[in-house]
This record gives structure tokens, sequence and C-alpha cells, in this order.
């Protein structure tokens, strides 16, 4: 890491970004240390130069500059990424997508919204507040729509609302050599030539550069929350699998495990029992609901679930997900000084039960504390470790459970990463979960559209990145 | 079309099949006859020899032998396909899925099926029939699971539960030269690395040969069906539109216009007043559906609805769609000795009555008879032309009125093909859909798959497929 870019010529890019955008081109080093990081535990590094476009035109100038002097291009939405994906290892341009901030059009009767990719996701249902539509994704932070594209982000109403490759119905994406593509539409569904979107989504600024994003929107639904304790793990899991199979409309659902939950008791006022425990929220009206919690009840207690407790006040609902969404720092903030890494394996969910028991039987025989919690109905499972970064002997052993976890996530079918994205963490996996040759086929499409390797090197794909590698290819170009 | 392929060995790639396949490589005219087209109304062509393989293999033993002597490679699956993506217009081999038969495994508790791509989407609901579980995807023919991968297929519930893109968790693909790999895995998301999976979704085997699919399932559904006719077809469509946006669980909505209610009154049994109508089918037990009726019927008579009927009887909700599955066919068969052409275009479901609405005003001044319906919940609109394939001037004007229904849609910011794929009829449409520079990026990812174009040449992409095109790359290799 930290290398210099192969043949970059940093100081006459920088030059002709400043030329072109003037006070929206900054050296400053307190701005470069802002886009150095992300949420993540991942080593920082400073571009040399951070860029604040407004428009598409002006991203693909700064894409036919950056290819014009070989100078890598790092787009960076919010910040709040978990595996660095918007770190600029090799230094370079940041490229911030914050003035990319314009929400262009909304059709409420076609529940679809464009937007530029810089808008928040908070900033956009805030905007659609007096239409009866929100944009379901959530992972927890306020992200950027270009960076939940990039990550294939989702959160905990995937289960419902399905996640951003599900969501997104067309891109405006700026190549790197300047040229800009459209690709999808306005229709619900398309059979006409490859799907380029979901090439896009996902693919962490590495094969273009995001610049506007059309989504699909959804009815806000009338939904009821409850919470359930279990005497075992096992169960917990075995009521959403049978909750899922009797076709019950479950809008999101959570498993925490009991020291995410004696956390979660101590600082929200939520009743909870220490015990693994499952967050729900269920759509339909108040009669809906009465009809599917007769069943719901008897799965619950079928498989070992205690108290059922609905919460009909939408302030009790609201301190329910509120809590869940502020969970991940009330764990970090247990341990004074400590950084926090999570696990986001997925896997098929009955793999579920085995993986957390397994993982808890390592974190108990491990001294870092580790908390587990994640979005059940999907398989996606969050261990948190929680360690001292200036304790090596911490920060190893927080890698080496973490490694347990993927290396049990993929022998279950599942993946190193639900919803985090590649970015630095999960590349070293990629291979062991996709095998050599699709891995082979990835880095073809890279090399296709990045031959030079411009667009955020040194993400989503193992090193070398055996085509695209600048090095390697001196000679034909 | 029919033009020879420049390079192909035919003579040595048939010998080195039957060396290799023995009685499951085939050269009889009768089989030939059978695998030179589809349910389309699209030239015939016979392929050089039919091949059936068994196995993941086999297939690439196929691919191998055809790179070695340049020969096309076109998979067949059920047959009935829309746009010709069948059939093969250079000759070469059509590779039969019909034995790659196998249902490899059903993981009941994670509602996921794995298939080889030649199961029958109907074998596969009858082997579920004891779980509760089904594979939802209802293109109306009996395809096979691999050939609705390649068209990217849906139907009347997809409005539901979405189209192949939502409910395909990965694939194992041969590549060209002989290559597999597979995509994606038994997660229900993931963030990891570049979505193999949606590229060959939907790429009409231009890109590899799909040979097993692992689905998702989901629970079989209590459902209510009901129709309602309307005074006008704007009517109609806002009725769809509200009752989306009240966020009310459709599982299918059909919208057909009087003419096609005509030949489905005479023909069935089915009581419908001769109007613009709507078939629903409203997903929840009965007391969630008289919960969900209230709401309906308000909207419905709001929108200018008439005789909101319900049926409470399976027997006669399968008697409707039935109908609606049948109608197609009906629709062909009102005229003797005459072929059907369906457009299938898919916009913005704001912009459908518009579109409706001036092509029934095109279809009233031309003599060629045509009838409309489609899945208007998702905004995908087929028209039916009924024309005698030996009257040059019919066809023509069929031709002409079809391509008027894309320019509309193109316009409005959809799709020339919701759910066909674009095979053959399509293709010059593409760059007008996506534009040049989103074509091109297709091409090139063709070209990196498939770069001598062996795979089903002459589909998808516009000829000439500028850089896949083999002429222009006889001095690259």
């Amino acid at each position: 890491m930290n290398r210099p870019f192969p043949h970059a010529e940093i100081g006459a890019a920088v030059a002709a970004l400043q030329a072109r955008l003037g006070e929206r081109a900054v050296t400053s080093d307190a701005v470069r240390d802002h886009h150095a990081r992300d949420e993540s535990s991942h080593a920082a590094r400073k571009p040399d130069i951070v860029v604040f476009p407004e428009a598409t035109h002006e991203v693909a100038e700064i894409a036919r500059i950056a290819s014009a002097f070989q100078v890598p291009i790092v787009p960076f939405g919010a910040g709040s990424g978990l595996e660095g994906a918007a770190i600029p290892v090799f230094g370079g341009i940041s490229l911030d997508t914050s003035r990319l901030d314009a929400i262009l059009e909304i059709r409420a009767d076609d529940m679809i919204a464009r937007v530029q990719a810089g808008v928040r996701r908070q900033a956009l249902n805030h905007h659609l507040r007096d239409t009866g539509l929100f944009f379901p994704v959530d992972p927890g932070a306020d992200a950027s729509i270009g960076g939940m594209v990039a990550t294939g982000a989702s959160g905990t109403n995937a289960v419902r609302f399905g996640v951003m490759r599900e969501n997104v119905l067309g891109l405006t994406v700026v190549l790197v050599d300047g040229r800009v593509i459209r690709t999808g539409g306005l229709a619900r569904k398309s059979s006409a030539g490859y799907d380029l979107t979901r090439l896009f989504v996902g693919s962490e600024g590495t094969l273009g550069i995001v610049t506007e994003v059309t989504l699909r929107l959804h009815p806000i639904p009338d939904a009821v929350s409850a919470t359930a304790g279990f005497m075992t793990l096992y169960g917990a899991v075995a009521a959403v699998v049978d909750i899922k199979r009797a076709g019950i409309a479950i809008g999101r659902v959570e498993l925490l495990d009991e020291a995410t939950v004696a956390v979660i008791g101590r600082r929200s006022s939520l009743e909870l029992d220490p015990l693994p425990t499952l967050f729900f929220e269920f759509h339909g009206d108040a009669a809906e609901v009465a009809v599917l919690s007769n069943t719901v009840s008897e799965i619950i207690a079928e498989n070992g679930g205690t108290n059922l407790r609905w919460l009909r006040e939408d302030a009790a609902a609201r301190a329910l997900w509120d809590a869940r969404r502020l969970a991940p720092s009330w764990l970090k903030a247990e341990r004074l000084g400590a950084v926090s890494r999570p696990s986001d394996v997925c896997v098929p969910v009955s793999s579920l039960a085995d993986l957390v028991a397994e993982t808890r039987a390592d974190v108990a025989a491990s001294p870092v504390p580790a908390y587990m919690f994640g979005h059940v109905g999907d398989g996606n499972f969050h261990c948190l470790f929680v360690y001292h970064p200036n304790d090596p002997a911490e920060e190893a052993e927080a890698a080496r459970l973490g490694d347990r976890i993927v290396a049990r996530a993929l022998a279950a079918g599942g993946t190193a990463t639900g919803e985090h994205g590649v970015g630095l963490g999960k590349r070293r996996w990629l291979e062991r979960e996709h095998g050599s040759e699709a891995v082979a086929v990835m880095q073809a499409l890279k090399f296709t559209l990045d031959p030079l390797g411009l667009l955020n090197p040194g993400k989503v794909l193992p090193e070398p990145t055996t085509l695209a590698w600048p090095d390697q290819l001196a000679s034909s170009f």
C-alpha cells in the first residue's frame, strides 16, 4: 500500500484540475485528510487532490484528465463505507460527490426517483415525505445513493424490499476515458441487451463513475413491530425459517445475541430479556396484523420463544429500530479507545444457526470482546470485534476470528460480504468464493473497461489484477 | 441471413461431435428441422448438427470443439421463444438442453432449487408440489429454465415476485473456450465482486452457455382473483396505479382490451362485459383479502370501473388464468392460416394509457387485426398482430405498426422488450434504446468473452458487432 502509481503525472493532473475547477479542486491538508479514510479501520491514505464536480460533464472532464496523466480516480460519497472502498490507496484524485446532490425528478405515479449520485438517502426520503412513498434500502448510515450503488448496499429491510441491485432501474456512468453511458431506463423491467446496470452496481467505482441513479420507490407500509426472546439461537433462526415459509410478510427481522441485547438494554428504554432476541417488523394495517399475529405467536412458541411483545405505539417501534441502528456505535463505545471491525458474511439461512453458534464458541474462548447481530431473514450476519488499535495482538486476534467466520460462510455456500462490499478487506477471499476462473472473467471485464487500471485501483479484485496491472501493460499501449 | 460462417470447418466439427457424443450428435433432417425455428415468425434456418449433452463437462467439450473449428454454437431449450433467439441463423451447432433435465437439489428451508438448464418450469413446480413452495416466474409457455435465464423472462406475476434477474441466485456457465465458471452462490445477497450472474441473465447465449441454475423459491400464496370492466382504458390503468400506490399486495394484474375480451368471452365460460378489463389476483387468506377488498372496490369505482367480480372458487380462478394463458393462441386462431407477431414494450406505468390509446387508434385504421393485453402492473404491454404470412402487404403493415409501438415506448423512457428478449427482431432498436456508447460497451463485453463471435452469432447486438465480427479480426488472431 501507499505505493506511488506507475507512470502517474500527478503534478500535471493537479494543475489541469485546478485550471478547470478552480476552488472545487482542493489540495489542502485538511480536505485531503478528510478523504483519506472511511468508517473502517483500514489504514488512511491521503489523495493528492480532492475535486467537487457538480455535473456529469464535469466528472467526464475529470476522467479525461485522469486518463491523460494516468492518475487514479477514487469516488468518495459520504465516507460511511466499512471496507475502505473510498480510501485512495495509490493517491491520485478523490472525486467527492457531495455537490452532485440534486434530486432530478420524482415520478410519484411511476414510483420512480432520479437523483444525482451524491444525494443522501435521508435527504431523498425527506424530500418524498408528502408522496406516501419512500426509498427503502437502509444501511444504517446516512450514505450517499452513489455509495450505496457502489457497494451494493442493503440493510434491515432488504428481506422485504430487496437490495440495491433490485431497486436501481438505471444509471448514468462516466467511463474512464470520459465517455458517458446511460444504462437501464424508466421501465420496471427489460430484456433489451446486456444488463449493464447490474454490472456497475457493486463494482465500487472500479469500472466507471456513477453520476446519476434512477431508483424504484415503494409505498410506505403500515407496520407493527415486535420482539421475542428465545431459549436458543437455533430456535430463533428456526422461527424465522418457519415464518418465511408460511408466506408471512416480514418487513424486517433482526437477530441479536445476548451480549448485544445486554448493551441495548442498558442504553435504551426497551424491555428485553437477556436472551438471543429477534426484532420483528410485520407489514399490514391493524386488521391484517391481527390476522397474522396468531400464526406468528404459534411459530415463536413452537421454537422456544418467550415473551413475544407487540409494540403497538409508533414511539415504541421507533425506539426499537433506533436502538438497532445505534447498536454498532453503542457496542464500540463499550471499550474506551477501541475500534470495531464487523464481519459481513451471508449464508443460506439454514446454515446460519450453526455459523452463529460456532462463532460464539470462538468468541467465548477469545480475549477480544465481540457482539453478534444480523439481518437473519437474508442470512446476513455481523460479528463486531471491538479491539484496541494499538494492541497488535488484539488486532491479530480479531482478524483471525474474522477469517474463521468467512471460511465457515464460504464452506456453507455463502459469501464473504453480504452488503459492505469487497473494498480492501475482502479481496483475498474473492477467488476462494468464486473460483479462479470466475475471477479471471471479472479481471477481463475490468481490463475491458479500464485498461490502465485507473479506476479505484487496489479494490475489489485480488492483486495482481493479472490483465489490468499497468506495469504489465506498458508494452501494449 | 443464412450466410455461411466465416472460417467455419463444419465437416470437421460434425465428425468430432459424432465421435464424442455418438447417438447424441444428430444430423438427420427431421431433428435439424425441429431446431430451425421457435414460436416466432422469424425465418427458419437449420443447424448443421444438433447435440444433446447431459452434463456441464460435455457442454464444455462441445464448446472446445466449436472453438477449435470456429463453428457457431446456439443453445436450444424448449423452442418456445418469441424473438428467434434459438434460430441458428449462421448454421453450426444447435445445443439442445433437453437432456440437461436433472433437478439437482431442493433446499426447502432456504427456499432454493438447483436445476440443470433444460428443466422445464412446470416439471420443477410439479416436483415442488409437497413443499408448499413454487418457482413463480411464468412466461405462459412451459419454457426451460435455461431459456428463461437466456431471455430474462417474466410474465403475469412479475409484479409480485420479480423477473428472472431477481430470482436467479447463481449460474454454472460454460465459456466459449470450454472453461466452466460458477457465479453467485446460495446466499440471498452478496456484494462480493462483479455481478456475473446478472451479466449472463438476458444475454441469450451470446456470452456463455448456462448449464445449471440456482433459483429462489417462494411460498405458494393464498390468493383471490377478481375481474373488473372499465369505461375507459385510462380508468383501468389509473386504477392499477392507485392500487399499487396504496401498497396493496397485487399478485397479478392484467389489462385486456375489448377485442381480446370478446374472444375470451366466446372461448371460455367467463362472464365478462365488452369493456377494457382488468384481471386481478390479490394475495392473502380470506380474512386478509376481506380487509383489502373494500379499498380495492373504492379505487375501482373512482376510476370508472364496473362489475367488480370476485372469483372465490378455485375453479373459477383457474378458469380465469387459463383463459389469460391461452388467449394468445385463441387470438391467433381467429384467422385461419394466420401467424401472430407480438410487440413486447414496457414503459413507466403512467405512460401506458397513452401508449395503448395511440396504438388502438393505429390498429383501428389498419386492415390487420390486432389485440392488446399486458402485464399492466409492470407497464409491459403486448399488441398481437394476426396476419397472413403469405401476404407481404399484411406483413409489412404489422411490422410498421409494431415499429410505431416501439418508437413510442422508447420516447417514453421505456424498452423495446420487457420479457421476450432481443433475439433477431429487436436488434436494430438497441442503439436507439441505450445509445451508441452503451451498445459499444456491450460489444466490448461480447468481444472479451467471445472474441471469435461463435456464441449465438447474429443475436442481441446490432450488426456489425464492430469489435466481434470475425472478418475484421482475422489479423489479430
